[in-house]
């Protein structure tokens, strides 16, 4: 392309410390990165959550590299800033610093090495990198390479790494959520807890990533499927999505975990927390199973915050886990995940309940705090 | 025999306040119940626990009903205490109670309806009942039935449930050690890590069950085990028992799980908490491998102590557990480790540092608060 190897100027959005779109500039790619045109970006609850102060844990820590977690030890992926701004930087902490993880878009050029995409292949650009070569993209059970994106741009660099090639003909405007939320949610029941046919799940939080824990719930073959939240508009859509049963804790005298153990006689097989909530990944914890129910926390909890139980929780069989990315090797399956929704038989559209231009991002953060959407999508001028 | 039907009067420690043998009356054994001659009974920590009032998780809820853990919930097992004595242990809590639960015996009667084992046969009475009937016993991976027992007394009363089966030429003043701690080690590792060839272990207390840990991590394979006390004294066994590194945290200003993280550089693969500190629970959690490490709680904690973690520990792949009588189903695999240590190869016999007649009892104790045993075995006169 005709950009190819010059410094790109485009409209992003830096949290400096409020939130106000900027122009950047986006310098080309160095050995072994690609610089991509992203098309659509959706906001996930984590971009959010940073840009109010609250720094998940493993967040942050690069500049620029916003991954939406498991990031500890990883350097930055994107183009550093210049001298003075990275000093600001360290002095503010955090900010500033270009958010953003759930994306799609096209190569507009590659650095030198770079063999696995060509400019004009259609991406998903994945917080979570395969190296494939790592010790933890060799082990069978992770997916913990390093890397991360800034994709609240329009052009952004990442490692060659972090990039999964996905065929053409997808909407790149709809298969943008299996960049973060959707795929979270599908790989922790999928891959992480491994949900068995004919049992029973609760699923903690019904934001996108809870509902798409209940939309592979449901395929996996669960008989009984326990929506909670405190937001009773939610379960409509929750019931729509494969819920069986919905719970408000507001309703209830008694603590949500003694809700769920007393519906289910010993509790679920398998809970989920998706909101980031410490106390409720203890509840969450707790209406698992005696003898062999799991709980995998999802949700990001903020900077400092510790989960607590009594451990008899454990010796008596509950196995507390979590997921990042659902489990899912990057590079390697959000392709297959791609493949699957162009198969029909997700529900990935129906995530989508807002879209607008990137350079409203700012009515997206406030839609979002509403808790009235689900996913919503910016897309950059053609 | 000629004792069938009839009430005992015998020999039993019976945790008072403070801990003195007293007489005891044993009633026959009603409908699915089983009286056992017991003849060799070891003391674990539990007891020990119990005894200083420090009342663990889950145990001496119910009178008599000495059970190592996961009892919640439980009805007692033994014969009912005269109501007076049943009024006096409401006001004081938990005792009077005759603690006792690594034991090995003979069948002395039956109640009406025990069919599974008869007068004479050779037993070992298990805390973790197995009645193969119910959701747990049914279940593939639970071994949490119901029961208690009480074996500091010549003669004790147990369910049909809770008691397995042996062979007659098993030696019981050894075998009585595969009714808790050996066999909660060894379990750990086998059925509730299921740890692999060529892993890194580490086990945290070096006492019975840590060494039972070592010595099934050696048997499954792991390539390197190290082993953790603040008791350098302990070394010398945890090596000869398979360890391949000791490490006593005093010798160190960084906090153990950095430390261990450091040597293994992700953390260890598998970690096991074999003392119930819960400072030490969270330590093993954060020594475990980014990615995929686990780590199991087998020590029992102190009523109302409550383990916490930051939760991104999870989120990156570590996961948490605990185990119970090491996941075995009491009644159907106790009777296969007597098989085991028969056909040789474990190290059973070495676990007996100490030998005494019962009525010692209280030197026994002790001696397990001195550091300086790992398994004392107390017999009855023949």
């Amino acid at each position: 392309m005709a950009t190819a190897g010059k410094p790109i100027e485009c409209l992003a959005a830096i949290a400096w410390e409020a939130k106000k779109p900027l122009e950047v500039v986006v310098a080309p790619p160095q050995r072994g990165e690609v610089r991509v045109k992203i098309v659509a970006t959706a906001l996930c609850h984590t971009d959010a959550y940073t840009l109010d102060g609250l720094d998940p844990e493993g967040e942050g820590r690069e500049w620029g590299g916003k991954a939406c977690r498991a990031t500890e030890d990883v350097p930055s992926a994107t183009a550093p800033l210049p001298a003075q701004q990275q000093q600001q930087q360290q002095q503010r902490g955090l900010f500033p610093c270009i958010l953003g993880h759930e994306a799609a878009g096209v190569v507009e050029s590659v650095g030198e090495g770079v063999t696995s995409v060509k400019p004009g292949d259609h991406v998903i650009p994945c917080y979570q990198a395969y190296c494939g070569d790592c010790k933890f993209c060799r082990h069978p059970e992770s997916n913990l390479c390093i890397s991360g994106t800034s994709t609240f741009s329009e052009y952004t660099v990442v490692h060659e790494q972090s990039v999964a090639l996905i065929r053409p003909d997808a909407p790149l405007d709809k298969v943008c959520l299996l960049g973060c939320g959707v795929s979270t949610g599908w790989g922790a029941v999928f891959n992480t807890a491994k949900v068995k046919p004919d049992t029973t799940v609760a699923v903690f939080g019904l934001g996108a990533v809870g509902l798409a824990v209940i939309e592979a719930a449901k395929r996996a073959g669960a008989s009984r499927i326990i929506a909670v939240d405190i937001n009773p508009s939610k379960f409509d859509a929750a019931r729509k999505w494969g819920a069986t049963d919905c719970v408000n804790p507001g309703d209830h005298s008694k603590p949500i975990q003694q809700v769920i153990v007393d519906m289910t006689e010993w509790g679920a097989d398998y809970t989920f927390e998706c909101i980031g909530n410490v106390q409720v990944m203890r509840a969450a914890l707790e209406a698992a199973h005696r003898g062999w129910g799991q709980s995998v926390v999802i949700g990001v909890a903020a900077a400092g915050q510790e989960i607590s139980t009594r451990p008899f929780q454990l010796v008596t069989g509950r196995q507390w886990k979590g997921t990042a990315f659902g489990g899912y090797k990057s590079r390697l399956q959000v392709p297959e995940l791609v493949d699957d929704y162009m198969g029909g038989g997700t529900l990935l559209d129906d995530y989508i309940t807002h879209r607008m231009p990137f350079g409203d991002i700012n009515q997206a953060f406030d839609l979002l705090h509403s808790g009235q959407t689900l996913r919503t999508v910016l897309t950059f001028d053609a």
